[in-house]
């Protein structure tokens, strides 16, 4: 059996990884993170046990979202609605369109994908500038959903990912 | 409190959307079974089960795979190794390519995904002809790892993916 791993520690297993995926940019990776089953659990534990009994719904985003959302949703016995890119979703949906540091892009949601009002706890890696998690918060509440919070593994706090999505609350376990 | 969720009630949560992403094709949408909380447990305590304590790592697929996955990796207390398609991952990798309808694609798997010799769990959504798992079986193998089984949600019994999967054991829960 392996030792249990603090939340403290969870930043021994993301990688820096230089140059990616441009010249310039730190691409902090956390597929050692997932790899590890200990440091794993550490953070699907943590990111869902401060909204245990207060959610309804774990939206995950496409893609590395999925991972983190659907264990927290799994941990929490809770649905998992998801939010992905323009032309995966298969039925009725709804888009969002949001910046990039050049051009745009979008996130689309079934027009189902909850009841109203459902209390939804909105998971993904990185809160960077927050645009993703802020046209995934837009898409929740033009379905008549309420953001309970934001959970992040990571957190680069100098982009104000955090200050974008105020007033909602962000949670993060790893900042840099 | 929902009430429990059965593996043969499962099919009600999973949509069939007519001629996506083409004219002619049924898509097998399980966005319903994701968000009904105990027919996402029902199924993630399904694919596991079987395999507690006889795995090391899960394996999860881009891009449903990892909400399986993830979710399975979390109840086995297990690690989750994750393939993408090409370009995705940052650090030192191998790739496998597969057929399509038209053309082919690509998988891609850090080297470093796991040590060897490791048990592995390959999780996916769905069993169409088998093209994209067995890419994912042949890269865990070029790694060294054993691939115990592969598990999946859905097969689509007549396109003949357990066949070309053979030997290795494949699960399903809901078959069409």
């Amino acid at each position: 059996m392996e030792q249990a791993v603090s939340v403290a520690e969870l930043r021994r297993w993301v990688r820096d990884v230089p140059d990616f995926p441009k010249p310039g940019i730190i691409f902090r990776d956390v597929t050692p993170l997932l790899a590890h089953g200990p440091a794993f659990r550490t953070t699907v534990d943590s990111l869902a046990a401060p909204y245990a009994g207060a959610v309804d719904m774990v939206l995950g985003i496409e893609s590395r979202g999925f991972i983190f959302g659907a264990a927290v949703a799994y941990a929490l016995g809770a649905g998992l609605a998801v939010v992905r890119k323009p032309g995966k979703l298969p039925a009725d949906k709804i888009q969002a369109a949001y910046e990039l540091e050049y051009g745009t892009d979008a996130l689309e949601i079934h027009r189902d994908a909850f009841g109203s009002p459902t209390r939804v706890l909105i998971v993904d890696d990185l809160l960077a500038t927050g645009g993703t998690a802020s046209a995934a918060c837009e898409l929740v509440e033009r379905l008549g959903g309420q953001v309970v919070a934001c959970a992040f593994v990571i957190e680069l706090t100098a982009l104000g990912g955090r200050r974008r999505l105020a007033p909602r609350p962000v949670l993060s376990l790893i900042q840099y």
